[in-house]
């Protein structure tokens, strides 16, 4: 078969469908965050923009803190782990580090993986695969991440409405007593921002003796008194089963872990593949991880700014009447509903106002939810928000991106449930 | 259920197995490669021990200008890249690096993942689900990370005896023509070390049409002219279609890739989740990775001396009549073929010598072939080489192993081939 033929008509589809993606070349400035230089060629000139949509949340990438940890380990310890944990690529920063995000999530033992994907994937893929005749329940909105450890364990598998307790009550009702069962969550969800109830989503799965699995990605950082995510907000941390994290947003850094008993932890570590057969994380990343958490663990004041800017970014779209999407947490999604205005928008914002948000489109989000997704930071000035609303209401108003009256400047009516689903399939053809 | 029991029952069995695996808790210590400082308590008194078993085979992850080059990132970039690539974390040095990737293996274009274990298994699963249809043709000692893939993509699959080309070209003749072919081996083995016979490998895999993917993990950087790989020493990369690889090994850092047309490229960056959906490298491990090549580009010094190191090694085991394994890469196994023995000498050499070597057993490699596996680098003095060599001959002929006479101190006949395959069957299971 004509291979090069296949992935050319392949990547032809994508640029009809409008959802071809082109990655912003960026160059972060440390001390300068939120601000970034952006290259249009690889070669070509750079210039200033400001970044809205990074997950390093609290900027904590460029904390002198971290970054003096880092550069430490970088000195003393060089720059890989020269080896998977088993053998040679366990650095005393990487044990460290565990018993460090253990303690924080109130927790017997932590496990650290290259990256939260792969924790997920591996984690969830091991448990279910070795529960013999387990069943998992998945929320709908769930990250590919989930779904593809969900897919690779084979076991069987219900998808429950979007943080709807009493689909996931009957579903969890109608399997039998016996069998093992992990529920499978998140707390602050990426793309709407929306946030689970926990407390009431533990009280059915121990009503059903289920094992609870927890993603805190978005979280973890951001919420409880110590940062430690929404489980330690709401007070149920003991009662979730596996806390999952990422050291890749709130962080600041790269790298992902799972929080949990000793005996489950052990266990992960002794059989998950993607834990196993892989060059373990720099302790490089591990001193810069530890010396995050432990700003983290005591930044109720960072939190509290980064809330506000959230806030008033928030009022502000209100204000001129732009579709912010709402939710409670510190993600500020505005609806936009097309693939190719999303885009055009993206596109027109960086050229025209230097203000960098990358359009949302499909699988990240499903077809006909296009959006913007704005993640501002305590760096973000009340100035940078004044400036971003304003390029974006002209933007929106401007007659030449064609935007659809009737979909596109309103929210939609109700959440397609179904539509969120096909995440699921996406990921299945992916 | 009782999810701890579960638990405590299969860690129990893995001790009854003699394969529960203790971590070494160690530091690297930049400029003085191969020391390190080892704990045997996470907060108890460090002692120097020499690594035999690092993966950081020419010491690249301690070299200055790699070193510089990423304080230097970290100074102005910050530490992490704040996003997925698609999501504000594309940085000048991936797009930088993955140029020079491409380049440095005679391809168009090249992709970085997090891992390498990534890279193999969100693309083999890609390219696999894509096609439809599709049949892999996969080496019977392939790597974990791959086997993952094929499993994930859920295409059908051939299994060929190692390195055993005649037998691939009987999978292939017996699969209709017309069906989308992918033939996935390794270059260099990093258990047993042997090298695939690449030439011979593409001659079939072209008179059958089949796409084909190469594994250099353990090859990029140590073979060929210019460090490229075993493809650019047999002088067969343009033949073979997708050359994949990882900055955690003989690059000194963490991160994988491949390398191959601009359409695959494009492909696999547009639809494989694992590249998808996760934060990017830190800019700042882009920068050394490219670092790191520029060194490895011009290193046939440090690779002359590199093989030097493993020809004295090799050389002076086998004087001693100790049961090294024969190959012609700078890997060195020295045959056990029981575990609680190989974990006995390993825990010899590294309390009474401070040699540390990991003992390599299931599910690594197959029951009954455990191993010490040596890799000389070229910071392995003569002398430290003579203490090793010493050293293991000691433990090797103390009685209190009760090492069996009939099978432990000598090669074994012959591989046993269907033991090997169980790996794939490790993997399902995991
Ligand atoms: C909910 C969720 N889980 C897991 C991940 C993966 O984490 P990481 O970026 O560390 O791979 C992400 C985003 O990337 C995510 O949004
Ligand atoms: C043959 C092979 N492929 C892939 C990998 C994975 O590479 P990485 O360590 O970068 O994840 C490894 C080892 O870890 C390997 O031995």
């Amino acid at each position: 078969m004509d291979f090069e033929q296949f992935f050319k008509d392949q990547l032809r589809r994508l640029r009809e469908e409008n959802r071809y993606r082109v990655f912003a070349d960026l160059e972060r400035q440390a001390g300068r965050f939120p601000y970034a230089l952006w290259r249009e060629e690889a070669h070509g000139p750079a210039r200033e923009v400001v970044v809205w949509c990074s997950n390093d949340y609290l900027g904590m990438g460029q904390h002198p803190a971290v970054l003096d940890a880092m550069r430490g380990s970088l000195m003393l310890n060089g720059a890989g782990a020269g080896g998977t944990r088993n053998i040679s690529g366990t650095s005393h920063h990487h044990v460290l580090l565990e018993h460090a995000l253990a303690e924080w999530h109130g927790k017997e033992a932590a496990l650290l993986f290259t990256s939260g994907y792969i924790s997920n994937e591996t984690s969830l893929a091991t448990l279910a695969k070795h529960l013999t005749n387990a069943v998992i329940y998945s929320d709908a909105d769930n990250h590919a991440s989930i779904i593809s450890g969900i897919r690779n364990s084979r076991c069987e598998y219900r998808i429950f409405r979007h943080n709807d307790v009493e689909h996931l009550r009957e579903l969890l009702a109608a399997t039998e007593a016996e069998r093992p069962k992990i529920v499978v969550f998140e707390s602050v969800y990426s793309m709407d921002g929306d946030i689970a109830p926990l407390s009431a989503i533990c009280d059915v799965a121990e009503e059903f003796g289920a094992l609870t699995y927890l993603d805190e990605v978005h979280a973890v950082g951001l919420y409880g008194e110590h940062g430690a995510g929404i489980a330690e907000r709401d007070g149920v941390a003991d009662r979730i089963t596996v806390i999952e994290g990422t050291m890749g947003k709130a962080f600041g850094l790269l790298g992902g872990y799972i929080a949990a008993s000793a005996g489950l932890i052990d266990f992960v570590r002794s059989f998950a593949p993607g834990f196993i057969f892989t060059t373990s994380l720099p302790p490089m990343i591990a001193a810069g991880g530890l010396a995050s958490l432990r700003v983290l663990r005591g930044a109720a004041d960072l939190r509290a700014r980064h809330q506000d800017r959230v806030r008033y970014l928030r009022r502000l779209l209100a204000g001129v009447g732009l579709p912010v999407m709402p939710n409670a947490s510190h993600i500020v999604p505005v609806w936009v509903g097309d693939s190719s205005v999303c885009k055009a928008i993206s596109d027109r914002l960086l050229m025209d106002y230097g203000i960098y948000v990358q359009p949302i489109n499909y699988p990240t989000v499903p077809r006909g939810s296009e959006r913007l997704r704005f993640t501002p930071s305590p760096f973000h000035s009340a100035e940078m928000i004044e400036k971003l609303v304003s390029a974006l209401y002209e933007c929106w108003h401007d007659r030449s991106f064609a935007l659809d009256p009737t979909g596109t400047s309103s929210l939609p009516p109700s959440r397609n449930v179904l539509a969120r689903s096909s995440a699921y399939e996406a990921v299945a053809r992916n």
